[in-house]
């Protein structure tokens, strides 16, 4: 497993994960071989180098790639996060973004009237291709006639192969049996275009699963408002991005949300979705709770999923009879202590 | 005053809202004349014509423009949305989408803990380039390599004027005197980079208003978790259509949302921003506050401000004082009713 612990608090929660991945090991019979990568803002900062020579090929070595935090406050926004994060998702051809956005009980949401019967879907976001193909330039830069030109590149292998990913996925999910895709056709009339048409074909092959589709701005509506009519969301990359970080709240906060980049016949890599919060590094408050589902979601992955089913448990478990929050430092219990108590009851 | 009273509810939340216009005329001295556009998806359906011939002419003759709702399940979507709605916006040159999101008294949110205190904020989105000056195209269409572009222009000259306005506006406002750019530098490496580039040239001219930052993403998690850190917002148009739809949730959704189109120097629009709600239609149960709300913002971008005051006291007093809910049949009162209340207090 190669392990990349980042900036900020990312070694902290890491550390946890790991603890609790051991556990589950111990109990479920798997080994694991940890490799470490300092790859981040340190690094950079004191080399100028963000992924060195051949680093791309040694992660394709390791059945999966455990992630932390990228993100450093001296470093210039946009650095790390392309020059790592995006580059590996792109390099590796992660291509689905998945975001299951489920509120455990006990666990608060800052969404009225709603519990963890109603909050219980699942995002797959492409994660390859659209805004973040990088796309685009500038024309006069710096003049009063500049033009900044930015694409969302779309191609049907990519649209298709995505699409198809989150109907055998809801297929398997074996819950509300709908797939949704969340676009905006009336006015990307040439992106959602293509992404509606290949909805329409991929989903004939399909007929056990219903369809459905919503403009992305009624979407966020509806996260708030009536986050049960959702079982499984596909959307490009860009639309993924806002919707998951949305999704996060309403399950719960950055303490809890975890996501997968998954290349179902690659390398795929975890990570807690939250920053580096550099404003809580080496404090022993930040909540290890996501980075242990993003290791979770890994044991599943891998096929672990008894493992995995027994991480969840001992999850549910922290958070209905222990925690007093999922923010950090107002838990009631340091960020060992709650990576003890998830391996305990593992 | 030019009015387009459109499709589905658009006509029975228009004929409330110049009822209240009415009222407000009659106490503070001020006359109407209202010019009717039948135009939306009857006429479409009936004459194949969205805005007939010298339709945008006619329009520039009036001193704003007042909108129900353009939207008919009959019609393909994407073809009222763009030949009428955003052809307006383009072609009257109303750079400025203004929305004031305020959570007034007595009006349920979806959030917890937060009230009329903690929701008060504007957001500006650009309203005339971006993903949707419909810049893109196809290749290969139809084939399995086909290639789906969208391109978002920006242009200094749009952002600058955009920005500005923001400032302006933040100042003239005199609340928090705070403006936040909502982007995604991080990975909208061309666009956002000429966004912030300018936010922060401009943004020195305004030495008395706190500049901020916020990726969209996490925009999206503070408008449900932190909606008091916000008092003015500027973005583009793709990520103001998002946050702003948010941002009618949480102020108590679609019945009270409203927003205008502006031209600082034309002919501006003004529309409540929910949809045709075709299911409601003819039914005198549609909430008319939003249309109502934004007749209140048209007379006060006419430099009608006693008046505009009063119809937003009156508003108060009707959510505060009678409607059980904001919602569709819920209210505790017809559509009609609704509108008599709100032009009796006014
Ligand atoms: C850090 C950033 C580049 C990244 C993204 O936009 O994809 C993050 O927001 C995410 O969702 O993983
Ligand atoms: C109807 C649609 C084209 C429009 C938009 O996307 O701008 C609407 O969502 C809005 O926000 O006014």
């Amino acid at each position: 497993m190669a392990v990349i612990p980042g900036d900020g608090t990312g070694p902290e929660v890491i550390r946890e994960g790991i603890k609790v991945l051991e556990a589950a090991g111990r109990r479920f019979n798997i080994k694991f071989n940890w490799t470490f990568f300092d790859w981040g803002g340190e690094r950079y900062l004191k080399t100028g180098e963000t992924i060195p020579e051949g680093g791309i090929e040694e992660l394709k070595k390791h059945d999966a790639i455990y992630l932390g935090a990228i993100g450093h406050p001296e470093v210039k926004p946009g650095i790390l996060e392309k020059e790592i994060l995006l580059r590996i998702r792109f390099e590796l051809d992660q291509y689905i973004n998945l975001r299951p956005v489920k509120l455990y009980p006990g666990v608060w949401t800052p969404i009225k009237d709603k519990g963890p019967e109603d909050i219980d879907f699942v995002v797959i976001r492409e994660n390859t291709e659209g805004l973040y193909a990088g796309g685009g330039g500038f024309l006069r830069k710096g003049t009063p006639y500049e033009v900044a030109i930015q694409e969302s590149i779309n191609t049907r292998y990519g649209v298709e192969r995505c699409i198809r990913f989150a109907f055998e996925y809801c297929r398997k999910r074996n819950k509300k049996k709908k797939v949704t895709l969340v676009g905006k056709t009336n006015v990307l009339t040439y992106a959602f275009d293509l992404w509606y048409r290949v909805f329409q074909e991929v989903g004939q092959e399909y007929p056990d699963i219903e369809k459905d589709y919503a403009h992305v701005d009624a979407t966020c509506m509806w996260f708030v408002k009536n986050p049960e009519w959702f079982d499984v969301i596909v959307t490009d990359n860009m639309f993924g991005d806002i919707i998951t970080d949305l999704g996060a709240m309403i399950q719960g906060g950055m303490g809890i949300a975890a996501g997968g980049n998954i290349n179902p016949n690659g390398v795929s890599m975890f990570e807690p979705i939250g920053g580096s919060a550099p404003k809580y590094t080496g404090k022993n408050v930040i909540n290890p709770l996501a980075a242990i589902c993003a290791g979770m979601m890994m044991l599943e992955h891998l096929g672990e999923e008894e493992a995995a089913k027994a991480i969840e448990n001992a999850v549910i478990k922290v958070c209905r009879d222990h925690l007093k929050s999922m923010a950090a430092g107002q838990m009631g219990y340091s960020t060992t202590e709650v990576g003890d108590l998830v391996a305990k009851y593992t």
